[in-house]
């Protein structure tokens, strides 16, 4: 039971994470803001997808009250959903400064370590989606492909341009070395960066759906 | 009875209510117009999605005579539909114009009064949306998700920026401390403001579907 | 039999005249083009949402060619699709170069025809929005919503301020002049124009509903 | 059974085809770019909505990681599938460079070749997404019509006004002719190659669908 908590924790932790990393990469870094309101409604409706199964798809205490008051989580979840929350939120705060300051230090175009860093965290966004969107518990459904696609229009247009090549696929970063002659190193680079987030992607669902489906739901 | 049709009357007012505050916003604060369109329908979306299974979710006296017409709704409700309606429209320009008078007495980069009352009405809206779409009597749907990102899409494009942070998340306010150097103190506002509106959403929604689920459908 | 048909027929027709008048008009008229192949895209998923359980919701030649040869639609009926959707094509021409030629004569800011054909064209595809995406055949569904904040999108995007206040609803045009200080006269024009959007809908939605319960499907 | 494995392999390689078409197109033609983050989110969409019923809508080596991992696909598949989807996504490459060369010959204010190319493979990709978003195995559903609207979108970001007219639906690009004044031979050209991306969305998706249906699923 303690363990299903903290995997609900972990669902409200990385979707704060993700929300407040978007809200942080439209917000600094040079990237064109005119769809930001939809970017960041977007990424809310991707983790809400992903995760509202599992923990309910709060990442927003102000929503957790609400539920609260509701009676629809217990007094230990609630002081829980807030912790994991603002901690997500300023780890986030913590990655979108790193990644503003990569920008001022480019290599072949873009500084490698924030390249690798945004490749794989938004591929690893991608790969979650599509193992959270399509797992047994919650199909049929027909939201699957909309969450899918929607995290990489996050991606793109949280990173895009500015700290990468927002490829998160690797036959994408190999193409875009044949369309626009990018360095073909650095589509090598994005593409292990691109199989790692998948990776991570897989180790992290494994985490989080296994207990649960041996004890059932909590 | 009358309780129940009184619900519905609630409901259309505070449909018609964010649809006019999200246009009005749109117009007169300087924000960027081009997703007005988007944005609009966006907040029409939601608000059906949210209220729709207890009003119809018409928001609109044209709406409401094809409906009449058709033989939804009967003569009384019909009336009450469409002065519901036009008062919502109204208070909503009031706060329009009060929202953008605000702008021009900026205080630590914005007028409090106008911050505050901007991050509870759209955290209200945001916290409503999670409480309607998620509740028993529509479950399971598939547009839950859509449209609580929807309603923060809404949120920021109407007052961020401009009014207000426009985080309708503790959250988020926290963490824009620690990325954009925000005042800690207009963050505190921010989240107090936050707290508050999840708060009114709960009452709100709890008002709305208690006795309905005693009476049954009206 | 053929009257069944021939209602498939108007819904085609609708169909590719809405398509081809939003097209037409972010084209034509002096709009923001930024929005341009989302705005279309929304009208032809708004059309199909709409009337595709009626006609199969091509709208499209092409598309109709494809459905034929996969056997989806008898030889005759390929035919009378082709016509329906090539005349709804050219008379949304027509309308086009009407409302295009009317940006030139401007009276209290709008050109008073053109104003009141325009409130009304979308008005009628709102309230035919809401009607066919709410009938009892389709429900319950969970597009609903979207489709109908959509076909607010559409109007707003196609018509909105080169042509007309982009109301498409009384309380929203009443407030606009409490908000923006237009005219009052403007306001009552556009609320008539809204009034009878909705009225042709339901009459067209029950002229093309009213058979089929009798006969069930074709 | 190996025949049913080979169309998998060809929607993958068609999905990652499209995605990487589309991405080329927003980034190497003169489009505006604005959008360019929702559109290369919309057509993964569609694609996935299109074909992930019958190969799991990966195109993407990363996801197809992911579910191998996670014990989704066995591992003769996997490879299978990481082949496709390069090989997609290198002739999509070489499509975008035939594409943007073409900009530089205009005929009639296109270049012919290029114009027929695009309108085809666009149409395609519209027929395809109603042909499998419509079929028996998967209705009902309530996403074909976002998903129809969107393939639309993808191709009028992607090839609209610098390749061709972007009509994708003969009664669109007669219409053009009457509302614009192109040139009526330009008309005809585009309305012969909507009709064959009609034809060979016909064919492909009788390919596809044929053998699956005999033998059940695999």
């Amino acid at each position: 039971m303690v363990s299903n908590c903290f995997k609900k924790y972990i669902v409200e932790f990385l979707g704060t994470y993700f929300l407040v990393l978007t809200i942080g990469c439209m917000i600094n870094l040079e990237t064109d803001k005119t769809l930001a309101p939809i970017i960041i409604g977007l990424v809310l409706a991707v983790m809400v997808y992903a995760g509202g199964k599992i923990s309910g798809g709060h990442y927003n205490p102000a929503v957790s009250l609400a539920v609260y008051l509701n009676k629809g989580i217990c007094n230990k979840r609630f002081f829980g959903y807030i912790v994991s929350q603002f901690f997500g939120g300023i780890i986030a705060a913590c990655t979108v400064n790193y990644l503003a300051d990569g920008t001022f230090m480019p290599m072949l175009g873009f500084y490698m370590p924030a390249l690798i860093l945004a490749e794989t965290l938004f591929t690893f966004l991608l790969c979650l989606t599509v193992l959270f969107t399509t797992r047994k518990e919650v199909s049929p459904n027909c939201y699957y492909g909309a969450a899918i696609g929607s995290s990489l229009t996050v991606g793109i247009a949280s990173v895009g341009s500015t700290i990468c090549l927002a490829a998160f696929n690797p036959a994408v970063a190999l193409s875009l070395a044949f369309m626009n002659g990018c360095c073909i190193c650095l589509s090598f680079v994005t593409i292990l960066a691109n199989f790692a987030g998948g990776a991570f992607a897989y180790l992290l669902f494994k985490f989080i759906t296994n207990e649960n489906r041996q004890e059932g739901a909590d």
